[in-house]
């Protein structure tokens, strides 16, 4: 079974999609599948998660670091870059299963012959600031070869520059580049190394730019390494460029392959946690490998202080902005296999709090209204003018921030699916209750009581089909505030049952109310749109049924201006039915206990014609519920679309000018939600693991590890057969219910085989987890 | 000083707008001021009050009937109107003292000579289904004169055609013709009457013209009269023709001056329950009175079935519905001038009550949500798409009809004003209390109560500032709501304790409720945005203040096409604090007693720069304040754009193609409420008449004639002397506060004269009106 993403050809109209399709990184940083000669203008890119600056008055955005990878290759004068020299062959190569990432070009050289060149790079697992590559040439005639290797400092900003004072040094063969961000005045250094295994003159270049001459022999092959650390003020205290140079002159003495096995290894364990394994269909095995590769290279796994961006780390668009893709696409799949980053992207939440406060404050609400587009703060980096109109050029007023407030129940959803995954309730007394407490009070806040129909309405809200802007009572959003309700009641009966000193103090700041009392009052008469008696319909939002039922081959046959904006004030869906992705049909596969067949099936045959699927989080969302309501081919089309977003690269790139592409985090979550949650049918509540299979046709079996409350298991899952592996250490026996049958028990360092057959059988051996 | 209004030149470009300028009518049709040969190219138009009809899947407009005045003219075989043969002199007329239209064509002939045309009519105040005219034409040489006279049936519309099963007959000299619309079947039918004074061969024409001929002997001065009447269905029962026709039998039999007398009686009548004299500005006076003259012409005195729609009797512009204009800017007017009209007006919304009904029960709310562009049904004839965008072509959504909820606090406005100035209960028992009631249950289930700040609010609605859509706790609007609760208590009060059986009667459909509890309740921890401590100012609503700050200079500079719409989802206002139309001061002028000078300064300077007055209801409203706050000569030019409107056609006439030029009447009543409720300080609150003059540096007296609680005062105004004469017969004695000084009794028969002067003196005599 392969684990390799490979191109065999060099294709300059692919360099942008290339970009995303072989990215590496670490979650520290990222670094985009661009080639070692490649600069700016190529998008190559080496994006810090956590490090933001604004520049001249334009959006804020995550800093790019120089790029202590560079190099560029002549031979005889005549420049080797794939831009320059056509390649007579040319592969390009990521190895997913040890996130390396390998070039092999040949170019014909001016005077007759070949010269081979390879370079190999990781961005390493097991020491986050360091990038190490190795790289070689060997030509079939003699030749002055001239590498040029060092740092590129000339970085790809949308809304740059963001390093100033920048200093670049050259201290015992150590180079050195620092400078500071503009706003914030954050250092960032990066230093580099170059190691030959060969003699060869070395001469300054350009700025940090070194220059090695040589003569190279026929047929000979020409070796050397490089090492790259990154540091920043965040992470490094006062001196993040001697903390570059210390790694990677500790990454020179350790040596490339050292380093190299210490990164394999890293991510051996990586997959052993998250491998999630499907027999029958190799491509499915593959997409859905590449999408928790995606998710493995970009989850911060070092750090509570930063979550995952829209865009991953590959690059600077949306502002390298959390939004809720993470706690509602990409969190699944860490609560399943690594709670600890899990942990970490829901504490990010809890040190955000005090901008979500500022921005509850600033719409004059109580409590904490988290930012559309989070950065570094919890302030909204998202602007009320977000799209420009195509037609007049003049940005278009939208209502992504003021009026998405289900922000605050996705955060709150996160968070308590946190606490249900890992019993862990320290989240709760370490932020985590106040960051609930604070935003029930703030939908307590913006909630309404209809004096006549005698409820607690949400009015005036963006739902997840942001098409359809400023609606009331959107059933996904109330279904969402129902739900931060109850957890800010639960939370509470929680922790003043287990820790009552800790609530006393936790509660002070909220004794004048609005409090539980409040809390309780507005969940007892609060409105969530139901499913209607004869059509079994859930309405959208009050009066979407109204709209204008158009079709989307009409509307599209509407379209004058092939970017021009569907939603907003004039937009051609605004008006009609048409929605941009998945917006009732989420909201019954995130409360799926508490809906019948019946209904989610109506509503996915409603609403999946009449989605546009705008939005890379929108399949994914249809394939889950497909499995649930047991038809999982209906479904698997929308997972395989969802898995390889980033493979094809079939997804809006520009919006005019604007480059808005990248990779797609939240639907390479979505992949893996669809294969595990939705095909597989795992579902655990905190008490009881349900497994109901719906697998597609060519799937025989899937496979995967699992934590649960802090065990280990895997499952081994078939159409008729289940079996659950307790690891030996397991503290408690998990409660299992299978193919909807009975309520099993599997006891640490067990394994349990349960059938499909009339009855289900249960078999139950001593385990080998 | 002059009554007429006069062209002195023929200007095909003028032709449009010359139809509005010269415009007649009485009340039960409006004849657009267009010449004798005119036809619907040129808009001629003989529009019915209160005739709907709906054609082809287009909007419901009214329907102009045909033209009986229908006149053209040749001479040796030349056609003579001002289209095909430039006039050598060309006078148009129109004298508002007597509503009589007049025009005198001299034509130069091909064969040489001259020829002058007369024409003169009216239409008749004293027979309103009757039109009369008087022809004639002189030629210094001997010639052959064809003219055509009789109906023509080619009538100008906007979405016809209308009307159907069109029969013509000749019937002993009487021109028949008759039709049904299409859409309810109403017939109209037109008779038309043409009558020589000399001897005339008469042959049939094309349809329902005839043809007469005769040799014309050069010096000698032939005349002729026309008489032609319009009747419906709606008014006469099952033979609409059969009345026309003896109606133009009995014109013919009283003769064209007999009919001219009465209708000169008539008006001498109007005239004299309203003329308002200014002394010291012919040019303000002129203009005032033509407000007036322009509101004469389509007050519905024999109808209470019809109100006045936007545009009057000028044609189908804006579907010929009524909006809130009546009885915000029309409405003061007629209430103090004639109480039976202004009845009338008010029992159209008791007539429409059903379809208020209707609408607020289309949008899930209880009571009456009154239409934005009402019709003959009550049905909201306003489209949600009613505006095109000039960039697109395509239809933008907008928020008139379901938006702007303050159409029904504005019907109990009026309905509680006509209360209050006549003491007329009836038309509370008649159905008025009914709609009170129903508008303040619709308000009370629009209404929202925020358990935050612990009160009812209203939201998402648009107020008189239409560029602004959607917004919450609109002050105007909220403003507005609070008097309709209090309205509909005051009201049952007065009821329970006049009328208790009636009441009781009245009530049973409410027991229900919600009912008066509810509203107490609501009214008790109601919102109406307040004035801001330090600045003063009131908020238009929540947030307005937040948004950008640019000037009215700077938004038209970026205006891009001159016809694009300033409000809606992406207007240029949208996203600014520029304002379509007076909005916070409207409400400041509407409850002028409740704020100080200071507010209502403060809030005039901060929203009259940004103000568009992009509607024909704004400038009065800042000249009424203006003279409230002591600064007439602020007023005074917002005061002369209004009251001129009309006559300059300064006033958008296309949007496209789309014609929506026409009369003004609201203006034509704002004009009317800044003289006399601005200008001259005149306030009645049901018990006191206040009278705190502010002219303007021109003006030295200001005169007119007042009906209170149905007694007859004259009201003679000048800076620092007040006159008040009551009528002998009037019942009560009128409490007077002039000045600001102490309260005052005119008794029957009594004139009053009241001086600033220190103190202010009385000086009464025995009266004389």
């Amino acid at each position: 079974m392969s684990w390799t993403v490979q191109d065999q050809s060099f294709d300059r109209e692919r360099i942008t999609t290339n970009g995303n399709k072989f990215m590496t990184g670490n979650g520290y940083m990222g670094y985009r599948g661009t080639l070692e000669e490649f600069g700016k203008e190529q998008l190559a890119a080496v994006t810090l998660a956590g490090v933001y600056d604004q520049a001249g008055g334009k959006w804020r955005e995550p800093v790019n670091a120089p790029n202590g990878l560079f190099t560029r290759l002549s031979c005889n004068g005549q420049q080797l870059g794939v831009l320059n020299t056509e390649p007579e062959r040319h592969t390009q190569e990521l190895d997913i299963r040890s996130a390396v990432h390998k070039r092999e070009t040949v170019y014909g050289l001016a005077g007759g012959g070949q010269l081979v060149f390879t370079a190999e790079r990781f961005v390493s697992m097991d020491q986050l600031h360091l990038l190490a590559g190795k790289l070689s040439i060997n030509s079939t005639v003699d030749c002055r070869i001239v590498i040029e290797s060092g740092i590129d400092g000339d970085v790809w900003d949308i809304n740059g520059p963001h390093l100033h004072a920048r200093q670049e040094q050259f201290v015992e063969g150590v180079l050195r580049s620092s400078a500071v961000t503009g706003e914030l005045g954050v250092s960032v250094s990066v230093a580099e190394r170059t190691v030959f295994s060969f003699d060869a003159k070395e001469t300054a270049g350009d700025s940090a730019i070194r220059v090695i001459s040589f003569d190279a022999k026929a047929g000979e092959t020409y070796e050397w390494f490089k090492f790259a650390a990154v540091y920043t003020g965040l992470d490094a205290g006062d001196n993040p460029a001697l903390l570059a140079e210390q790694n990677v002159r500790a990454a020179e003495e350790a040596g490339y392959n050292r380093l190299l096995e210490a990164h394999r290894d890293a991510w051996e364990e990586r997959w052993l946690q998250s491998d999630c394994m499907i027999e029958g269909d190799d491509a499915a095995q593959f997409a859905l490998r590449y999408s928790i590769y995606q998710l493995l290279i970009i989850a911060p796994t070092g750090s509570e202080k930063v979550s995952i961006p829209a865009r991953g780390l590959s690059g600077q668009v949306y502002k390298g902005a959390v939004f809720w893709d993470t706690e509602m696409f990409m969190l699944p799949f860490f609560l399943h296999s690594d709670p600890r980053t899990a942990r970490n992207l829901l504490m990010y939440r809890i040190h955000t709090l005090e901008g979500a406060r500022r921005k509850a404050a600033e719409y004059g609400f109580l409590g904490a209204f988290y930012a559309w587009e989070s950065q570094d703060s919890g302030d909204d980096a998202c602007t009320l003018f977000n799209v420009n109109d195509v037609f007049t050029g003049r940005p278009l007023r939208t209502y992504f921030r003021d009026k998405q407030v289900h922000i605050s129940a996705d955060v709150v959803h996160g968070i308590w699916q946190y606490v249900i995954f890992t019993g862990d309730d320290t989240l709760l007394t370490e932020g985590g209750a106040e960051v609930i407490w604070e935003c029930a009070r703030f939908f307590y806040s913006y909630a309404y009581y209809n004096p006549v129909k005698q409820r607690y309405e949400i009015l005036d809200v963006t739902g997840p089909d942001e098409y359809h802007e400023r609606v009331n009572n959107n059933a996904f959003t109330n279904a969402l505030v129902k739900e931060t309700l109850e957890v800010a009641l639960k939370s509470a009966e929680l922790l003043q049952a287990k820790f009552p000193e800790e609530f006393r103090k936790l509660t002070r700041q909220f004794v004048d109310g609005p409090f539980l009392k409040e809390f309780q009052t507005m969940l007892d008469s609060f409105y969530v749109p139901q499913p209607d008696s004869e059509t079994l319909l859930i309405e959208q939002f009050d009066r979407y049924f109204q709209l204008e039922e158009v079709g989307l081959a009409e509307l599209k046959s509407r379209v004058i201006h092939k970017n021009e904006y569907w939603g907003g004030g004039n937009g051609l869906a605004t008006t009609t039915t048409i929605l941009k992705q998945a917006d009732v049909v989420l909201m019954l596969n995130l409360f799926k206990r508490s809906y019948s067949r019946e209904v989610k099936q109506a509503n996915w045959e409603f609403y999946e014609p009449r989605t546009e699927h705008g939005s890379s989080l929108s399949p994914c969302i249809y394939a889950l519920v497909a499995a649930d309501i047991g038809s999982p081919d209906w479904g698997y089309p929308y997972f395989m679309r969802t898995a390889t977003v980033d493979l094809t690269g079939e997804s809006k790139q520009y919006v005019g000018d604007l480059y808005i592409g990248g990779t797609h985090p939240a639907a390479n979550g979505g992949a893996w939600m669809a294969a595990v949650l939705g095909f597989a049918g795992v579902q655990f509540d905190g008490k009881v693991l349900y497994i109901k299979p719906a697998l597609p046709e060519q799937w025989n079996v899937v496979e995967l590890p699992l934590i649960l409350l802090g065990d280990s298991f895997r499952l081994r899952i078939s159409r008729n057969e289940i079996t659950v592996t307790a690891a030996t250490g397991n503290r408690n026996a998990l409660a299992l219910i299978a193919f909807g049958g009975e309520r099993q028990l599997c006891r640490p360092g067990v394994r349990l085989r349960l059938q499909l057959a009339g009855t289900i059988t249960a078999d139950e051996q001593q385990g080998a987890l």
